[in-house]
């Protein structure tokens, strides 16, 4: 018998409709709002929703407040907006998310591509953040508002390759210290494989962490995000960031995966008896929802195949 | 730190001229034996090549004789026919293949509409062909040809739905004793969860059985397959049917995937060490060449994204 021991529960933040949609042409704010209204629907409590970029450089993150606006706030659940910076992180103060996500590369050279800052600058930048929204969460008077660090390229760098585990986790440690509530490891590039899974949770405990601590963000390009989720369960890590239909990323290179599904995490995690609280079925409802909405079908196979619970029709 | 108990060696045999090109449009024979040709130089050793079936029911299997003649045999090789009765074993044998293998479904509606057989009966039909193994082995000299018995609907039934482990590797165990050589067991409708191998272990295990000893055959209908492999590989399964490019399955499905892709497995063994003698950049290129055979890209994403140790073009 195997020792399996996977979380109670997982927590999922579904992050569709901005990673999902970040990369496709702009869909209309009405749309976007339909869109985290269905999420909502299946029982998904945790939603990056919007991100506050430049409409220029990012047009189809353009009008986050609308849809912060028209999507409104309900108990219980995190609403989440992605800010590069610190303008970006006061116009999403002032929508009232329920959490920050901000981005540093453990990759200089990515990191200086992405937002023409050094990792060191946008650590300060960071911390800047955290500060801020502290600062509004008094002005409010409720609790102060979280930030979640994603460090990207945490598995490997397009430039600098292999970077070591243990780097990685010093630079979570760094973004701990300067006030961020969690830290989240992305997978930029689909780089990451359930030994680098292994080997990023094992500097995790050796610098006194839990794996039950880490949120990882998963992408698909090499097809193997959901072993690496599976690898990270059984670990115990029990955060994930996902894009219902498995969008976002780069969606124009042939048989390209964008980020882990979240139909495909929620799956594996029913048949594992991992609590998410979401419903599959309506949740593949949500993934066909925007395949119309970007026009295409999405790569998520369990949209199209259906759960392992579920048998094909008989032939 | 978690325990790792990888196997230090897997075997992979490829299907991919058999299983992977059985459900396409013909592929000339000339062809064929060029993609055998094609697996052998990037040093897979273990090859289905053909199946012995009627030509009218599977035309894109016509002509196997002439594929083993083209090919040959070599030294430490082992050249596989699928046989679905007698008749077959008897043309295979007349072929000198390396090795048999042989189908039965734990279903017993599966096993009806694809051989028109009861389960029973197709046990005692594999019986008189490990009977036909023996003998046509001792007229060439050699030891009696191995016989594989590839168990379907191994972790599910498109008709009966979950079948018991238990119930699965007491087959397994009749086969055994009815003189087979192995027992692999083929998730043939995409059933598997990495949940569903663990348990199927289990039951190998409860009877006395070693996961070393068991063979998997993997489709990725789900996207499930590698993370399926994967959790074989913690167990120490070491024996796996592929097919290279990931061809297989239902290839007219939307977004479907077919068997596991060699590729694939063979970038997460070498990643994790398991060795496998493949060199992964030939078989990408053999990826490539089986979608030229039939004429579309393959769905295999490590065929068109590398594996993870590759870093993709900065941009």
């Amino acid at each position: 018998m195997t020792d399996r021991r996977y979380p109670a529960r997982a927590v999922i933040r579904d992050v569709g409709p901005r990673d999902g949609l970040q990369p496709e042409e702009p869909v209309p704010v009405t749309d976007r709002i339909r869109l985290v209204e269905a999420l909502r629907a299946a029982g998904v409590t945790h939603i990056e929703a919007v991100a506050f970029v430049s409409p220029k450089a990012v047009p189809a993150m353009a009008g986050a407040g609308e849809v912060l606006a028209g999507i409104g706030r309900r108990p219980g659940e995190r609403i989440t907006a992605l800010v590069p910076n610190v303008r970006g992180a006061e116009l999403a103060l002032a929508s009232a998310v329920d959490e920050l996500t901000v981005t540093v590369s453990v990759s200089e050279t990515y990191n200086r591509n992405n937002v023409r800052m050094t990792t060191a600058e946008s650590e300060a930048e960071i911390a800047r953040i955290v500060a801020l929204a502290a600062a509004a969460a008094e002005a409010g008077g409720a609790g102060p508002v979280p930030v979640d660090a994603v460090i990207s390229c945490a598995f490997g760098s397009p430039y600098e390759g292999d970077i070591a585990p243990a780097e990685v986790v010093a630079l979570a440690g760094r973004l701990r210290s300067a006030g961020v509530t969690a830290v989240t490891y992305a997978d930029t590039t689909g780089m990451a494989t359930p030994r680098r899974i292994d080997d990023l949770l094992d500097a995790v405990e050796a610098a006194g962490g839990r794996p039950a601590d880490v949120g990882l963000h998963l992408h698909d390009t090499r097809g193997l995000a959901v072993a690496n989720a599976h690898a990270a369960l059984l670990r115990g890590v029990a955060r994930f960031d996902t894009a219902v239909g498995g969008l976002g990323g780069s969606p124009f290179a042939r048989g390209a995966g964008g980020n882990l599904a979240t139909e495909q995490l929620v799956a594996l995690c029913d048949d594992l008896g991992v609590e998410t609280g979401i419903d599959l079925d309506a949740l593949i409802g949500v993934a066909h929802l925007i395949g119309e909405l970007v026009g295409r079908d999405v790569p998520s196979m369990v949209a199209h195949h259906g759960p392992p619970r579920r048998l094909p029709p008989a032939r």
